[in-house]
């Protein structure tokens, strides 16, 4: 990097040779040539005096400073030694400390130089911020140290000395308001060789504070952030959002395995195209084909006949629509599982509701922090479900359909409800039960793909649901048929070649239990649980039918 | 499913016609006539009795199976309906609840009738296995309740009734054999309609077994299993080995979970062909295409550079090669990390290493009893680690190399480890120290990915080690490069052009703190622990250059 160049002063103006050297046409008398040498005597003097200066000036700049091993420059870490001096975290630190020596690797959110004497820098470290100050100090810290360090590039990564100190207020720009590191050594270990295209400050700002009138802020457009993805996660908003991705995860694992689940690996290259009527992606396959999994559905099943009972999986599926919406990519992470039932597939509906309501508990209770950080910047009305003795919110099918037609919904196009009437369904059922978590059962059998159970009275319907957060659905799932004559039938019966998956039906020619499951949209859940509005802020490095890069 | 038929029986031949009623050719005596009237008279009734009696037993048979409602087949599973009825695991049987009534759904693994009166099976649920019986009993179970059991196929799924009783010795073919279950009740839920192509019992026996003189068991192919993997995964054996599978994942994300990782889900889908020169899968996508990820390299570095820190990841990995060996998959499970780095790669390294020390631990300490079970099996020499405080055993490439030297390894070839010399190493390290896991450090750069960093005084050596299990290698990574310009000069060296993974470059033009990660393959980790000998077994669907079914 190179380092930042102060401003040019406006050179003042040297006196002339005319003004102070006095013309000779007159022809001088001698009192004036004494006077004249006298006065060249004195200038030289002078001259002589200001060269000194100068020259004493520049070489106290040049040897005074003795901070020159305190800051600058790091070599490039090859990992040359180790002297194992521990690192602080930003976020534990605390007034208690106070005094305490810390070395802290961070990134320049922003520096703010005070006259050239005093610098203040932010630092970040994922979703805190706190407050460093550098300031001259006799023996100790240059002018120089401080001018280098107000010239470092926000986002630069640096590894600061210093002392923890109070301040007599609470910095209320700093995540950890309550104490100030007084900087005795600042190195830069890695800084921006370009010019960031957005600054943080920008890319954390709401909608709302960019609309406010009478200010200009820079709005960053979704594309933009996406194209430097790598900036843009950065921001404590898509700290906190990814950190809450991992926690679903986790929430569901842990709910899984406490319930005897066990986690498997199904492929994704798949020799036959799947399932439903979604597209899928072609592979070349050596001399050959093979096509990407649109969901582990077949393998989930085979795991079930196989005798594994309980099976997870957190893994890439991928859909080759050309869907470019809010709330469509191309991969993203399933959630899935499947079990094998006794007596009814409500056993299934029952653990996928248990396993949805201990997530949001999760979240609600142990990660009130994250949920803060991000509604700063997407404002959301608290995400709301039916706790107590009564549970979750269910309803069929035909149900749901009545209440739209009871909203003014004409029931001749209700065979199926699509996106625009799902949400409507939400909004109902927020204005008349405060919730934003609900179950729809029994679907029709012609809404559902091959290998969903019938209704035991009504072949028309199927053991079969789906689960919704704030009127998109995220879940769906259903009993599935473990009866290979029954399965090739309703095949057929939907356009589907039963020989074109053979080794599917052939699985249930070998004796399988009855089962069912659910697949989970992983970003799906995280988007809308935190109204983040746009499924791509959901996704670390999103893939839709326009985006393959980063 | 069509119930068994009893083997056909060779009819007993009918008297003829000739033979009982003599021939009138002579003209027969009135005595003659008599006699023969009183005995067709006598044949008359005879023929009688035994058809009343025929019908009697008829009668007898369809009348007095007081049992019918105790056995048969159950109608399809379409959750009719849900009486709540609590189902027992097998695993949970003890002798202390003896007299209990139990319901059990389980697998048939086999059945054995003694006479007509008595059937006993051996009834599986995943690992487990007890002995049940179905006996006639007056009143209760009919004889035709008996024979129908026989004739059940073995991997039919059962739901039995019955109750714990106490054998008064321990049965030895199962695998909970201080109780037997005597049935009451048993409905078949779900059968084979397919002669199977194995039976369970043959595909579980230990090669060391089937080639024991003078005997002959049927020998299942590691083939004949892939294509039938869904009866094959239901072997004891199969069963524990993907219990462990899911155990290593688990082992894995606790141990970074509590060193402060945070997981993370890369996109499978690329825009540009990846790292190295290993071959990519080509996607059709839309109008144009993309590639599968050999690895989530480039963005777990990029997540650094988003300043998560320390990520990790589990997800499937694709590599399009053409290898036909025993340890390599097209699609494998990469258990992934990267983490910043303060002073030196070693924090990498002593990272991984305690995370495979607490997966090998956590596997011996924990699953002893999965352990025994694969190895009657696959015997395997049990894995052994050095413990306590000198750690893990470490050299430099170097030092590897002098050890194959010394052993008599042509030191000219030596540039690179081959596979074979990899294996020789591992023998000698084995036979030297007595153990199976090890660390290679410092490897020459040009064995190494464009992205490694140096060594900061041999540019010819890098900041990158393998891990080694029993003589193979589990695990590759490095200290990465974060400097944009080092980047782009050693990909040039490499013959990569830098502009051809321009959003990867960038990366570290808006600054990246020092950081380093490595690879795992989780199938090999789980093949080499467990000695399975080939990589296929390690894996619930594999995917190799010849395999894309099931």
């Amino acid at each position: 990097m190179s380092e930042p160049q102060p401003p040019a002063q406006p050179a003042e103006t040297p006196a002339t040779a005319e003004e102070s050297i006095p013309g000779e046409a007159k022809g001088p008398s001698k009192n004036e040539l004494k006077k004249a040498a006298k006065e060249a005597e004195k200038e030289k003097k002078k001259a002589e005096r200001a060269a000194q200066q100068a020259e004493a000036a520049k070489a106290k700049e040049a040897e005074v400073d003795l901070s020159t091993e305190f800051y600058g420059k790091s070599p490039l870490h090859q990992s040359q030694s180790r002297p194992n001096r521990p690192r602080t975290q930003i976020a534990s630190l605390k007034p208690s400390l106070k005094g305490e020596k810390v070395l802290i690797r961070a990134r320049i959110q922003t520096s703010r130089a005070q006259g050239n004497k005093m610098c203040f820098l932010s630092l970040r470290q994922r979703t805190e911020t706190v407050q460093a100050l550098v300031t001259v100090t006799e023996g100790k810290i240059s002018k120089q140290m401080v001018k280098w360090t107000a010239g470092l590039q926000d986002e630069s990564v640096v590894l600061v000395e210093g002392s923890i100190t109070v301040p007599p207020e609470v910095i209320k720009s700093a995540t950890v308001g309550d104490v100030e590191i007084h900087i005795d050594q600042i190195h830069l270990i890695s800084a921006p060789d370009i010019r960031l295209p957005f600054s943080l400050d920008d890319a954390s700002r709401a909608d709302s504070e960019i609309e406010t009138p009478g200010v200009q802020f820079n709005k960053v457009l979704l594309d933009t952030r996406l194209n430097n993805r790598v900036l843009d996660l950065r921001t404590q908003t898509n700290q906190a959002v990814f950190k809450l991705q991992a926690v679903i995860g986790e929430l569901f694992r842990e709910h899984l395995v406490k319930a005897g689940f066990m986690e498997i690996h199904s492929p994704k290259i798949q020799g036959a195209a799947t399932e439903s009527g979604a597209s899928v992606f072609k592979i070349g396959y050596f001399k050959g084909e093979a096509f990407l999994a649109q969901s582990p559905q077949f393998a989930k099943q085979m795991a079930i006949a196989a005798d594994f009972e309980r099976v997870y999986e957190i893994g890439p599926v991928f859909r080759a629509e050309d869907s470019n919406t809010h709330r469509h990519l191309t991969e993203f992470i399933g959630l899935d599982l499947e079990m094998a039932i006794e007596e009814h597939y409500h056993e299934v509906m029952e653990m996928l509701d248990g396993l949805f309501l201990s997530i949001f508990k999760g979240l609600r209770d142990n990660y009130k922090k994250e949920i803060d950080v991000i509604g700063k910047q997407f404002p959301a009305d608290e995400f709301k479900w039916r706790e107590g003795p009564e549970g979750t919110l269910k309803m069929t099918f035909k149900e749901a359909v009545d209440l739209l037609v009871a909203d003014g919904v004409d029931r001749e196009i209700l065979d199926d409800i699509n996106t625009e009437n799902e949400k409507r369904l939400g909004r109902i059922i927020k204005a008349k039960y405060d919730i934003d978590y609900y179950i729809i059962d029994k679907f029709p059998m012609a809404l559902r793909p091959f290998y969903t159970m019938p209704d035991p009275e009504d072949p028309t319907l199927s053991n079969s649901y789906d689960f919704f957060m704030r009127g998109e659905e995220i879940l769906s799932g259903a009993q599935r048929i473990h009866e290979p004559g029954l399965l090739a039938e309703i095949m057929r019966s939907k356009g589907v070649d039963p020989e074109a998956l053979k080794s599917y039906v052939d699985t249930f020619r070998m004796g399988c239990p009855p089962h069912g499951g659910g697949g989970i949209g992983l970003e799906r859940v995280l988007m809308l649980f935190l109204k983040l509005n746009n499924i791509r802020r959901a996704s670390l490095f999103p893939r839709d039918p326009k985006r393959l890069d980063p």
